[in-house]
């Protein structure tokens, strides 16, 4: 039986693309769908979420918010969250994720199914790029991982909270570590 | 901590590279140094037991029985496996595993680090091909799964035994479903 | 102006794709459609002629010859001619065109076009090829070169007669060099 | 006999490359040594002249005398010379090798080997490009044209005087058409 995951995306280097006419590289066109019909996805049913194309470090404290409030809204009838995001504020939003979704104020229920987030250092539109290798961490994360919040990334898998952004090593680190 | 994982290479299309001279297919170079460099692995640290690298349709029983002994003897140094196959015998070295390892006769322990194998349908050659995204998903799955012998490949997991290939679809399925 | 150019297709190796179900190479179908997509041809109209999509191993007298008569019919309305083959007997139809149409017996007027060969050691499906390397050389040599017949491959233009496939090095050579 | 061809790398579009730990696409690495080594290359012999790595928009009336002259320089011991450029500055370099070295003041020689410019809209690290496709037409076009100044880009060869960047087509056209 297939699991039904809500796929949010809110935009970030993974899906920025080249303004030739311009020259620079920017969060206009999503290329999350082009990315999925390059992957062979048997395990799931993937509900897509357009939410916003931006990079993370453009993100308000209501674009945190409504990504969080939209990940709890769709934990309600899915059996898994994936969000695509920029990872200059990826952390923010876990963080954000875990106040409001995994351990709500009472009378809300805590969080029954994962929520893993993703994204990359490197756009998708690159000939060398760590897109695709993320995008399929967190598809395949969240079919095994028990409830939570987590970042898939590089090939590994960190539970919020207590996660950061290593800028110099361009991935997410456990904080303290 | 970096968990420590044997990475057992027996060949398969996923291996298999083009001679130009004469024109074919076959398994004579072993590429999965090459795909693991395309990828950023942070969480594991990997061991490369290069076994041999035939199409599976050319295994003896004495190699699936080697397969099987050399995953069980790295199973005792290492946090997980994983074993690149053909796709064709995949499921026949999948279920010598539940025999030998994962239940063996006593005195022997029973396995106690997960076994993941996997392969591919088109090889890493190709423009298109899903070798990337199961190798990918191998070497994830082998870092969040509890003992046992599995398959991951297309974003899916599957647990032996009962694991066979479907033709038609190509790609792996439990059986009688 | 823009050069309008027949793209006659004969199949060989630049053409041939992979059947995962039974894991070979063979021409089936023609990709020489989307290797154009992938090229910006502002100098040229392209008339595509899908003649056949063999491997030239196994092209007949017949097949040499209507290839032939093809090319110097669509030779009486373009300004050029740029034919896709199998490297193998690429030569020979080569010189079967020389006999034909370059140099024909009389009242047949001899050609006033240029016609130019191409192929590849590599399947254009593979990662690594020649195939967009020669048919983006065939394309531009074919507006620049004076009427013959020639093949265009790797960097080099050669022109018929007297040129031939050399084995050990996958690329043409002028027959004595 | 193989043609000895300078190329000389003056930056552009076609060497950006994506610094992910800013996010930006800048000139620092030359990628044209990579290029080059995904190309088959028969016919000629090449020597590398790498001058500057600037986005043309940068460059000083200085750079455009300095390429000019070393274009003018290494006419002297090639068959040919092809300078990869910027498309935004790309005419006005054209221009300035047609006063300085095609039509010099005498008692200078005229220009005896071909000067191909190319350049690309979108850079060499992208997954869809026009690099590799516009350098291997100006390493043909080399070969095959006339002495003269020329750009070579998507698949149409254009002699200065006269040429011009069409900004909205993204490509070269003859002033005037």
């Amino acid at each position: 039986m297939s699991k039904r995951i809500a796929l949010v995306s809110t935009g970030g280097t993974i899906e920025k693309t080249y303004d030739e006419l311009v020259g620079v590289l920017h969060n206009r066109v999503s290329v999350l769908d082009v990315m999925l019909a390059q992957l062979q996805l048997r395990g799931i049913t993937i509900d897509r979420v357009s939410l916003m194309n931006k990079d993370s470090l453009e993100m308000s404290e209501d674009d945190h918010d409504l990504i969080a409030d939209t990940a709890a809204k769709q934990a309600v009838t899915h059996d898994g969250i994936v969000i695509v995001h920029g990872t200059d504020r990826l952390a923010k939003t876990g963080h954000r994720l875990v106040e409001r979704v995994s351990n709500p104020p009472p009378p809300a229920r805590p969080l029954h199914v994962p929520i893993v987030l993703t994204g990359a250092m490197r756009p998708w539109e690159m000939r060398s790029t760590d897109a695709l290798q993320n995008l399929t961490e967190a598809l395949l994360a969240v079919q095994l991982l028990e409830p939570g919040v987590y970042v898939a990334m590089h090939n590994h898998v960190l539970r919020f909270p207590g996660v950061e952004k290593d800028p110099q090593q361009g991935t997410f680190v456990k904080r303290g570590t």
